[in-house]
């Protein structure tokens, strides 16, 4: 079976939008279990200002605990801008993302500068990230569609995934933010940006607002995509993109890709394991697409278990 | 934009696991407003014991009303054997449908025969349709796994549909009875079909059980399928299959179709109003994947309706 590599975003990208603040002990917490799950790669935290996103405000806490606790896994945080940067490199971050977003308007509403200045906000980040020696990894948000200006141009969501690799970024990383992407669009999307760039350098973040966050790897996979990010329990949504749902559940990922004769390396009762620790100290119920199926198998091998050696034993 | 053609099961497949039962005037009212979403074919019921499925018990009366009501939308009706056969034409039926489960355990489970037996049925049915002048369609059930035996050998499969289209069936609909299909199975399968038999005369008919059911009618449509059957609401489940949920949602089909470059000529909000229909009769939530979604999108465009003549006036 040929591997995928998931990077698990909900420390990110799921807990950001979280009206249930949780502390330090609890984000390690959810890491560990998702590190036990098999998962090797999360975005952690980002390094953005404690103001505009409360949940990351321990991101400085964060990093160095990770490390001492789970020196395997391979850890990246989101940083804004040089500022982030420094930040992050001096709580110990190996590897940094930076974000940048695909429209004029959706730059001005996320971080209140023009297209042409987050351009270079972000090739000067990854620039002093490379220089740091930190591995890194570039968005480009509102890849598909921008919840206010429509549909993103895709000549310039190539043009902007080249520059980001010519910049150095160690993975381009195509994001569908409001999850309004079909499988029609990704074929093409990824078929042209596969075209412009190794596509070993290529990952898909997708939300799945509409319901096809699965229809649309399986098209990112068919053109030849093996990177994704996910979010364990479809943790998520944007707080600065009017209409984004949930990310595209992990579980749901790991079982249509494994299903489909591709290797993940993650146990679905170990995701299963730290949805219901994530449901509990959010206080609402999480999951993907297929979860009641997967509780149901769950449930259904426990009670195996519990019958066998009874058996065994009459 | 390349037109799909959608059969609705949801007054067949969908009604006949339902705890409440629908009247014939409910049925015909759902079955109007499936008709007034645009679509063009629903299969509206089965000619079955009314002991085994008591919801399928006013067969006989259905049909000539639909006939009258709706002399344009294409109905087809499900019938186990010549005596339901017998029974379709008599109440005026002009389009049949017949079920070979693709495995011996299916068969016995579900109409008390085995597989040779289940074979000869079918093609005796369809044969007999054919005299009458009707139109046929014919399922190959639990074409990727069976809830008693496990994977079905593809080989048998593509056997069965091979040998329904000798028989002349004009409709040959691949079924993932129980919903255990990924997207990769379904480009081996449906791929391997295509090369066996005329890809126009294939059908896919899905359940969601797994959260795979779009991902899944995205690789039949890669795969050169055209034709799918679908249920309003997402309707559905078998009697006689263990863990078989719902239908894939006929509203969830058409956005990922829609969005992907197919034309379906069927109304989102046409469906919807369905959907509130069936809800209310069978008392309990319904919808698919994307109906949270859907019905937002709604709102919004029935406020911006309320809102744009006050501004007017203003």
């Amino acid at each position: 079976m040929e591997p995928i590599h998931i990077t698990d975003v909900s420390p990110r990208d799921g807990l950001q939008n979280q009206q249930i603040h949780l502390d330090t002990a609890a984000k390690l917490q959810l890491i560990r279990l998702l590190a036990a799950a098999g998962v090797r790669s999360v975005e952690a935290t980002s390094f953005v200002s404690p103001k505009t996103v409360p949940q990351m405000a321990d991101a400085a806490e964060l990093v160095p605990q990770l490390r001492t606790a789970l020196p395997a896994l391979r850890t990246s945080v989101l940083v804004p801008n040089l500022k982030g940067l420094e930040r992050a490199h001096a709580a110990g971050a190996q590897e940094i993302a930076v974000v940048l977003s695909a429209t004029e308007t959706m730059n001005r509403k996320n971080i209140n500068m023009g297209l042409d200045q987050a351009i270079d906000v972000s090739v000067q980040t990854l620039a002093a990230a490379h220089a740091l020696g930190l591995r890194t990894r570039a968005y480009v948000a509102v890849a598909f569609d921008c919840p206010f200006e429509g549909e993103t141009p895709l000549d310039r969501v190539v043009a902007l995934a080249r520059c980001m690799h010519e910049a150095g970024a160690g993975e381009i990383v195509i994001a569908d933010t409001i999850g309004s992407g079909s499988p029609g669009q990704v074929k093409e999307r990824i078929g042209a940006l596969a075209d412009a760039l190794p596509v070993a350098q290529l990952a898909v973040h997708l939300h799945d607002t509409r319901g096809m966050g699965v229809a649309n790897a399986w098209a990112a996979l068919e053109a030849g995509v093996r990177r994704f990010d996910a979010s364990v329990g479809g943790i998520g949504g944007c707080p600065f993109a009017p209409g984004a749902a949930g990310n595209l559940a992990t579980e749901d990922l790991v079982l249509m890709a494994e299903r489909s004769g591709f290797a993940t390396g993650i146990s679905q009762d170990g995701l299963l394991g730290a949805i219901d620790f994530a449901e509990a100290r959010l206080q609402r119920p999480l999951g993907g697409r297929a979860i009641q199926w997967l509780r149901r198998q769950r449930d259904k091998a426990r009670e195996a278990h519990v019958d066998a050696p009874q058996q065994a034993a009459a």
